[in-house]
């Protein structure tokens, strides 16, 4: 351990390399989950390629484990060091490198926050469609490592949809360079979508290039109230029809978050009437702000007569659009109304979601009476956010953690759909994955790091 | 050999197991490449994934290489058969199992015609929207195992980009059933992307899980000629701003190709007068009939206005788009027009494509004085398609693969856009990749196909 630390010392300057007492806490964990070991061997902060690949190598000759941080926003304990490792931050290789208005790409460091991507794209002229709340310290190259989602999914994709071209550092210290611009390339493999999703597990991203979106010319936004949930799908097929691929947020929330952040977050009074069965947050957006609106509006007239929905208010202004989104939003408020509780971040088969909700509701109300849940999310994309409150104080997190991950097994959902298993969903990942699928993983894992040394203990156990 | 035949034929009804004289031509190759050697040991023709996978273990067991062939409509060798090997074609297990409107999915079998697919789709009431010339005969999991492109990708994507889920079977006869249907599933290693793109040289797919669009309600189709190529940049960039992601297809001409289709291929008169820069076919896609005809002129005038465009005919009618997509489409007339000629299917930066083209043009013309070329292509996704004919008669193929492949690997291009590497592209693959990424390339296939039966020799050679 010593000497890789010497060798490290060599090969940075000393802000580069931290030990001991300098290793600051931020780099001890990401949002859920912070390191409850011993302290790891050292923080390095390369700021070059050859750097990152000189510190990789001596890891792998080492056989010590190293974990690649970008802002640490996550949610799954990805980021967190465990162990006698390394940390890797790539904080100091950031920055938009280019941007190609004729082959509309991007291509950054992957220390760069998604919020610096998407303000570099926008003053180009262009949009950058991937947001999610951590937009200010997330960082691109662990948007990419994670496969970040967000809202506009349903209109997108998924940060993998975005990636053009990546350069990669594998385990024995190798430069994958593989930049490419182009959106259609079949020369072989496409190597990168391995190391997309992968969590740091298979190499550490050091460059990205992104396929850049023009940008919408308008926002059409309005909360709708429906009896339930075979209405909000009923609406979500109208509207796809009526919008096309123009509709770009479809967020549904059930009623227990609704009514939990209308009547407790200050300043979030209730555009629709308590009471009904769902409520939908929606969002189209276009290139023709006149015309767009009109359609719009019609749109959700059309929906109206038909009786799918039962009420439905309509932004104004982009004041009063931001007052729908804050209900949504609300969740980012649950410390204060809703804490401590067990969260969730699952898809299932859209046309299952509605009973899916019934059945985990009363699993847990059956377990605990008392128990509050608060359901929302993704629907356009099948993913659903749960919130588990079994009473106050210290939560039974095994045991809910077991009850709803059983459901959504049994419903053949994935325990993952955005945040990743990390260290906190490792258990359950066989919920979702195969016998084989999870041996073909770590075949795969063995064929590109097979010393164990890329963010080892994350998503599997290897043995 | 002898006893895999028995062991197959024990597996195997004599229909579904063909050898000697009975192997029809059609197993024999592609559209571009026949065998050349002797005939396979064997046609197998299974009708479940048990099968597959029996007969896969048997040929692992054997070391004796699987030829997978869908339609074999492709134009790259892939589905070629090579050496003492067994042809393995999917076309029995064809059907749509299931459309889930909810889920907005399609569970195919890999053996089901594209066309099939999206006449499926279209019933159901939605929209899949690859498509490619070999519609009828190509087979849902050819397009996936070579990520199949075609006219839409600027607006959906390649097939990549459809695939939700995929049954493989491996080369040790291993079952991997990922048949997800979530938009959103990070649940792991995403492996589905291993096998998409990879030529049948990972796995054998099975089944397939498609992801379908709403169905554009809305087509508007135009043909614009500009000045030049940087003319058909700015006209790209200017639709893209006033039409957004409806925009459906953007293909362009070079004047080689115009005058040959327009002039030379009858009943295809041309539309717009010879002796322009460039042509665009330009295609919108929306969700309302008579706003979108209405803004799709308007930008249409706004870039003549401009000055972007020199001349337009947008089509008044379905059959006046038919006879304009009839003169893109006129590549399908090579034949009678342009024979024999070597053909190229390559992507670049889209802001050197005009410059790569004026290069290619100077190159072959040095070489063979009396040359003629067609350049055209799905300059939208950086794609395009060139023909070069040094002269009346046999072609000089390697000499004209080395000038092209030579350029494309000079300007930082792609030796395959969308047909794959095949056979007929290996010696090329290091034109557009490194040495670190084939070596990388060959450490998964040795992984997934330890002892080289899946599609060998295919996109590279193993030692």
């Amino acid at each position: 351990m010593d000497s890789l630390i010497h060798r490290l010392q060599a090969l940075l300057r000393a802000d580069q390399c931290l030990v001991g007492l300098d290793i600051e806490p931020r780099y001890l964990g990401d949002t859920m989950e912070k390191l409850s070991g011993a302290l790891p061997l050292a923080v390095v902060r390369p700021e070059s390629v050859a750097q990152v690949s000189a510190i990789l190598r001596s890891c792998n000759d080492a056989g010590v484990g190293v974990v690649p941080q970008g802002g640490a926003t996550g949610l799954a304990g990805g980021a967190t060091p465990a162990g006698d490792c390394i940390v890797l931050s790539l904080e100091r290789m950031r920055g938009v490198e280019e941007i190609d208005p004729a082959a509309r790409t991007l291509t950054a460091w992957a220390g760069t926050p998604l919020q610096a991507v998407q303000e570099a794209a926008w003053d180009a002229g262009f949009f950058y469609p991937v947001d999610i709340g951590g937009r200010g310290s997330c960082q691109i190259g662990g948007n990419v490592a994670t496969n970040a989602g967000g809202n506009r999914v349903i209109r997108y994709g998924m940060t993998r949809d975005q990636v053009l071209g990546l350069e990669v550092v594998l385990a024995d210290g190798t430069v994958l360079t593989s930049l490419n611009k182009m959106m259609k390339n079949n020369a072989g493999y496409d190597l990168k979508q391995h190391f997309i999703g992968s969590e740091g597990t298979l190499g550490v991203i050091t460059r990205v290039v992104l396929r850049l979106q023009p940008q919408p010319r308008s926002t059409c936004t309005a909360l709708c109230a429906v009896s339930g949930y075979e209405d909000v799908l009923r609406l979500l097929q109208a509207l796809q029809g009526s919008l096309g691929n123009a509709l770009s947020a479809f967020e549904v929330m059930w009623p227990d978050f609704y009514e939990l952040i209308t009547t407790r977050v200050p300043g979030r009074p209730a555009p629709l009437a308590q009471g009904h069965g769902a409520y939908v947050l929606i969002e189209a957006s276009g290139s023709d702000a006149a015309r767009d609106q009109a359609l719009f509006q019609a749109a959700l007239e059309g929906v109206l007569e038909q009786g799918i929905v039962e009420d439905a208010v309509i932004a104004q202004s982009q004041a009063e659009a931001r007052r729908l989104w804050a209900i949504r939003d609300g969740s980012g408020e649950f410390r204060s109304v809703f804490w401590p509780h067990v969260g969730f971040d699952v898809s299932l088969p859209a046309g299952d979601i509605g009973r899916f909700v019934a059945a985990c509701t009363d699993a847990v109300r059956r377990r605990w009476p008392e128990a509050k849940t608060v359901f929302f999310g993704h629907v356009g994309d099948s993913n659903i956010h749960i919130g588990v409150k079994a009473g106050e104080g210290d939560q039974p997190t095994d045991d809910i953690d077991a009850i709803v991950y059983g459901l959504v097994r049994d419903w053949a959902g994935s325990v993952s759909a955005e945040h990743g298993i990390g260290l906190l969903k490792r258990h359950y990942l066989r919920y979702s994955r195969s016998e084989e699928e999870i041996a073909l993983m770590k075949r795969i894992k063995r064929t590109l790091d097979p010393r164990n040394i890329l963010n080892p203990a994350k998503i599997f156990e290897m043995q």
